[in-house]
C-alpha cells in the first residue's frame, strides 16, 4: 500500500516537479527514481523499457505505466479526489487546462534537452546561445501569462481560492523562471507564484529540495 | 443556436484540424473565421483580444472564449458528450491523454511559426534548414508513435473500437507528416492514419479541405 506508488523523474526535471507537487497535494506515499537527463540516461534502453518518449516523468501505480506530466496530474485527481485539482464547471476546467498547457505545450517544450541538443548540433549554437533561446521562451512564455491574468486576476489562485494543475504547471514554469532573475518584469506572475509558494506542497516539491539538486 | 460556435483557425493549422475534426464528431455547426498564421496575422492587436498567446485554435461558444486545442476538445466532449472522446476509466483516460500530448506538447510546439522565425532571427537559418529542423521533429514524433503502437496496437483505434482525442491528435501529427512522405517508415502509424481517415468527420476536417488551403 504504502509503496504502490513510483516516480521516475529528476530534480531538474520541471515536468517531474508538476507530478511531485500533486502527490504532495494529495497525501500520496511515493518513490521517486531518479533518471539524469543531462547526463542522457534517460535514452538507455533500460528506461526506454518504462516510457517509450525516454523522457520523464513517468509514474507508476498498482502496475500501470503512466506518461505525460499533464495526463497523470489528471489521472492522479480522478483517481484520489481529494483535494480536487481542477474545478466542476466544463468552462473552467477548459480555463485551467488551457493555462495549464501554456507552459505544458507552448513553453516547456522549447527547453528541453533534446532541443539544447538539436540547436547545438544543426545550428552549432554554443551554451550561451543555447542559453539565450531557452531565456528568450521562458519570457515569452511568462509574457503570456502575465496578459492572461491581466485579463482575469488570479484569486488568489488562478481559478479562484484553491490551486489546481493550472497553479502547478505555472510554479513549474516559475520555477525556472526565477533562476533567470527576470520574473520582476511581471508582477501578477510574481505574486501568483509567491502564493502557490505558500502551499506546503509546492514548496516541499521543489526541484532545489529534491535529492541530488545543487547544493 | 446554429451560429453559436465560432473557431478561429487556419487551413494550415494542425491545432484548428484537431478542433474541426471534435466539432465535424460532435455533429457542431460552426463558424470558421481565418486567421492566417503565414502573414503573421495573429499577431495583430485585433486577434489578441482574442487569444492572449496569438495562436490558433481560439473557440468562442455561448460567449465563453476558448484556448489551447486540447483543453478545447475536453471542452467539447463535455459539454457535448455524444459520441463521446474520452474513456471512462481513469488509466485509459490517461493513455489517451499521453498519445495525444505526444503530439500536442512535443512534436507540434517545435514546428509552429514563432519557431520557425526564432531559428531564422537567432541562428540565421534558411528556408532549408527550418524544414529539415521540422523534418526531424515530425520523424521523431512518428517514431514514438510507432513505439507506443508497438507496444499497444491500436485495435483499430488507439484506445479501442471508437476514436478519441488521441487519434484526434495523431491525425493532425500525421496530416503534416504525410506531406513529408517519410511516413511509410512507420507501418503502424500509416495503418491508423489510414483507419483515421476513413472516419468522414476525420477527412472531411482535413486541412486541405478548408476554403483557403492549396488547390
Amino acid at each position: 500500500m504504502a509503496e504502490t506508488i513510483t516516480l521516475y523523474g529528476f530534480w531538474r526535471s520541471l515536468a517531474a516537479y508538476r507530478v511531485r507537487i500533486a502527490l504532495q497535494m494529495k497525501g500520496l506515499p511515493y518513490r521517486e527514481i531518479p533518471v539524469d537527463i543531462l547526463t542522457g540516461e534517460q535514452h538507455g534502453a533500460d528506461y526506454g523499457a518504462v516510457n517509450p518518449e525516454h523522457v520523464v516523468p513517468t509514474l507508476v501505480h498498482d502496475g500501470r505505466t503512466l506518461f505525460q506530466s499533464q495526463a497523470i496530474l489528471e489521472y492522479l485527481d480522478e483517481t484520489f479526489p481529494d483535494p480536487p485539482l481542477m474545478p466542476t464547471d466544463a468552462a473552467e476546467r477548459a480555463y485551467v487546462r488551457a493555462v495549464a498547457l501554456v507552459s505544458v505545450a507552448d513553453a516547456h517544450p522549447l527547453v528541453v534537452p533534446r532541443m539544447r541538443k538539436r540547436l547545438a548540433t544543426q545550428f552549432g549554437a554554443d551554451p550561451a546561445a543555447v542559453e539565450a533561446w531557452g531565456t528568450h521562451w521562458m519570457r515569452e512564455g511568462l509574457a503570456t501569462y502575465e496578459t492572461i491574468f491581466t485579463r482575469r486576476p488570479p484569486a488568489p489562485f488562478v481559478a479562484g481560492e484553491t490551486p489546481t494543475i493550472a497553479d502547478i504547471c505555472f510554479a513549474s514554469h516559475m520555477a525556472a523562471s526565477s533562476l533567470a532573475g527576470f520574473t520582476r518584469e511581471f508582477p501578477l506572475c510574481a505574486r501568483l507564484a509567491e502564493t502557490c509558494m505558500a502551499v506546503p506542497a509546492f514548496a516541499a516539491a521543489h526541484p532545489m529540495k529534491v535529492p541530488g539538486a545543487p547544493a
